[in-house]
């Protein structure tokens, strides 16, 4: 499927030699351009990180997949595999960039604009001015790769009510992102949770708690509002012969909704990428979050997320004292 | 609109007399159950509460109106004024309930199996264990009026990701909740952001900055998606004869995503009820509120959280050394 679209990519695929090859040799064309690594041990997908790194670590198929983007064998790795496992084993091998503390994960966020990109969808909980500024640097690197922008608009996630205006975090943040003026940031101001569907900006930075909650919280009421709808549309003949009259508008609507469309978060602030799949997603979703994987490492992410992390840690910058959240 | 379904209730209303009287004069049945107090100074919208509480302490209808509750002129206060007056008045006429600490907003929230409970929606920001258990007790009180339930199910908002499991002040405040037993809550555990619209348990807890944005994020979803669903029944002839035919079904969609028929937020932990309406609400929306109020306090939610607050502050459960959030 992504082979179609994009002939120039190469695979590099880790698996149990007996469930991956048969696979394999039903796509010829993906054969051609595979080259296959079998592996003995795999990662399941309820073990805690700190299990899979003790039994994983050098020869589950998940962290030689991470290696190769190390090694270089691979510009990029995906995985629809354990979050946390892919998190812990991704840290402990490729490291983290100089400068970054901790690594974020971003997502593309379906708007009525367009896309966003939101971090950080809980690789870390908490964050202090400093992380939020360096979340809003690599979102805006991503941004450029991937939403084609020079100067992305970088909008803080907030909290309206007048009397309180949040935590001080995410003002001293605001400040620091506003006196930096960075070249290829624009820096909007804080925006609140409606902000996300809106796309007011292009970029929305929020701790990992926060952002986590607003992802699953866009999803749950997606699909609640999805139930809604067939139910109203099945209550009686008028409505059903509505439906069928209907049915293309119905059909652009689902591809709307579609949650395969956007699939794929990207862990930044990594020496390398590894994008992380939906583990229950099917062939569509996968294509889409190893697409993105593509197209990052094509538009060359490191680099556009080194130079741009190094612009923000001018002298000036990291004097500023970060505040703790409370 | 309101005393058709509530006939034994009665208005005591403040407000200038040169605005409102003539709207009161047009409703004959209205001005039956009617008390006017004319003031002369009201709160503005965009004023910051430090100044509405100068210019407007003792003399504002904000203020006339929150007071009359605290003197039992009236049950129960209903404002569609500027949210941080409105909490700082609240505050400072009413105080906080002994052994609250802080007060909270709660809201309903439409869910796949009908309405819960969510707060904090942004009253305080930040929250350690002990008042994360203060807001799963006011909650489970709210519940118990207005969704006529004995023994709500109470959830703590948290992420789901293994190897982080969310802030220590969430997973103490659920230690503390599983340990104390209540009668008149049942602990249900984490819930993730996708079970609030799934209505996975009746009361949903959380600190007021994550509260506020998941609102927020949903709102701003369910707006997106009526946009995209707008968008493609207008797209072609056959999508526009559907809509004739499934006129009925938009009709009930369009009810089930009404946001008036969930409008009315509630402060919680002050010495009286206050409902706060959305400002922008029109007739029928304002009516939900004050219904609202209405069986709230016909159903002595006061009473109802001082008992639940007073079984919830036994010696074990206080003697409990409350974790700060990060």
């Amino acid at each position: 499927m992504m082979l179609e679209r994009r002939p120039d990519c190469r695979f590099v695929i880790f698996g149990d030699e007996k469930q991956v090859l048969p696979l394999i040799d039903q796509h010829p064309k993906l054969k051609a351009v595979t080259t296959f690594h079998h592996t003995e041990v795999s990662v399941k997908m309820d073990d805690k990180p700190s299990q899979a790194l003790r039994y994983g670590r050098y020869k589950s198929s998940m962290w030689r997949a991470i290696d190769a983007t190390k090694t270089g064998e691979a510009d990029v790795t995906v995985s629809a595999g354990n979050t946390g496992a892919l998190m812990a084993m991704s840290k402990f091998c490729l490291k983290s960039m100089p400068q970054v503390d901790r690594p974020a994960l971003a997502g593309l966020w379906p708007t009525a604009r367009g896309e966003s990109i939101v971090l950080d969808l809980g690789a870390t909980i908490g964050a202090d001015a400093r992380h939020l500024v360096d979340l809003a640097v690599m979102g805006a690197a991503m941004a450029r790769v991937v939403l084609d922008l020079d100067r992305p608009t970088v909008g803080l996630l907030n909290v309206g009510v007048e009397e309180i205006k949040g935590v001080e975090a995410v003002k001293e943040a605001g400040r620091i992102l506003r006196e930096s003026n960075l070249p290829h940031l624009a820096y909007h101001g804080f925006v609140e949770g409606d902000d996300l569907g809106k796309g007011t900006v292009d970029v929305v930075v929020t701790e990992g708690f926060t952002g986590n909650i607003a992802l699953k919280t866009a999803e749950g009421t997606a699909k609640q509002i999805a139930e809604y709808l067939r139910a109203a549309m099945g209550r009686s003949l008028m409505s059903k012969i509505g439906y069928v009259f209907a049915r293309g508008a119905f059909a652009a609507l689902k591809d709307k909704l579609d949650p395969r469309k956007s699939n794929g978060g990207v862990f930044l602030g990594l020496e390398g990428i590894v994008v992380k799949s939906h583990g229950g997603t099917d062939a569509i979703g996968f294509a889409s979050a190893a697409e993105l994987g593509y197209e990052m490492a094509r538009e060359d992410l490191m680099a556009k997320v080194r130079e741009m992390v190094a612009a923000s840690t001018r002298p000036e910058l990291t004097a500023a004292q970060p505040a703790e959240t409370e």
